[in-house]
């Protein structure tokens, strides 16, 4: 089992989003996080899916993809350098005695507050999947109230 | 037809997102962005779904959404006060003449550059869609080669 980025450009169609997670929970993939988001074209969406997976077995559902009439491309970026990014929003207890050592970790994560309340704060904070993971460690212990992750989003390293 | 941004808490079971995105694409909302990530429990994810849609379908959407057996709750966060993210990747041509002159553009917009090539650079920005929006505008004339973004997330603003 190896973990897998795949990006599939498609048409912004209805209905396509349902059709592609179909086809990956069909195969029994359990899909860990999925974004999908314009692209720098306007009839299409690029969705970022990252899912645990067999080699040989993610190879088919790609072939199946590949098929599909509202896909237009399809990568499996793990096989390239690539730069990946998710986002996430953390609210977590804070209070006058404990909010300046939060704030603090956030500022070494490169972290921003986004909101502030008498007893908690909100913040947003972007990076790969392990920072992310790191900086939730690091606030757990105050309390984590809510919190929203976007899934991965992933682009090919240039060389040109 | 007005936006709407819907949390959706879930049960961590394959084939729950294709149910509820079908379950959107059935009733013919195009989902204008998604994202779906870990929460700050292991057992659940979170779906923020972005859609234009009229508010008595979208109420009956909702409660159909509530009766699916992996859904834990759902909140229109419309009707809310709340903060809302998306993360963006954007490679722009860029070279020796016009590179500085993006890197200025990123800065005012507190985004990152995250890769460099002699002819394109990658940048990563965060905001709500209106200023990633603003900023791929001021980005298009250079020539936007990629770009991937999360959709939104969004979490309740807290007053305690």
């Amino acid at each position: 089992m190896k973990r897998h980025t795949i990006s599939v450009l498609v048409e912004n169609h209805p209905g396509v989003l349902a059709r592609i997670a179909g086809l990956f929970s069909g195969r029994g993939f359990n899909i860990e996080s999925l974004s999908v988001g314009e692209t720098e074209d306007p009839t299409a969406s690029r969705m970022t899916v990252v899912v645990q997976g067999d080699d040989p077995i993610l190879e088919q559902v790609t072939k199946q993809l590949n098929k599909l009439v509202d896909v237009i491309k399809v990568s499996d970026l793990t096989k390239e350098d690539f730069i990946e990014r998710e986002l996430v929003l953390i609210k977590v207890n804070a209070d006058g005695r404990s909010r300046s050592e939060i704030v603090q970790i956030a500022t070494i994560f490169r972290a921003r507050i986004v909101d502030v309340a008498p007893k908690a704060v909100t913040i947003e904070a972007t990076g790969t999947e392990d920072k992310i993971n790191a900086l939730v460690n690091m606030l757990k212990p105050f309390g984590i109230r809510e919190m929203a992750r976007t899934g991965t989003v992933a682009l090919m390293r240039t060389v040109r």
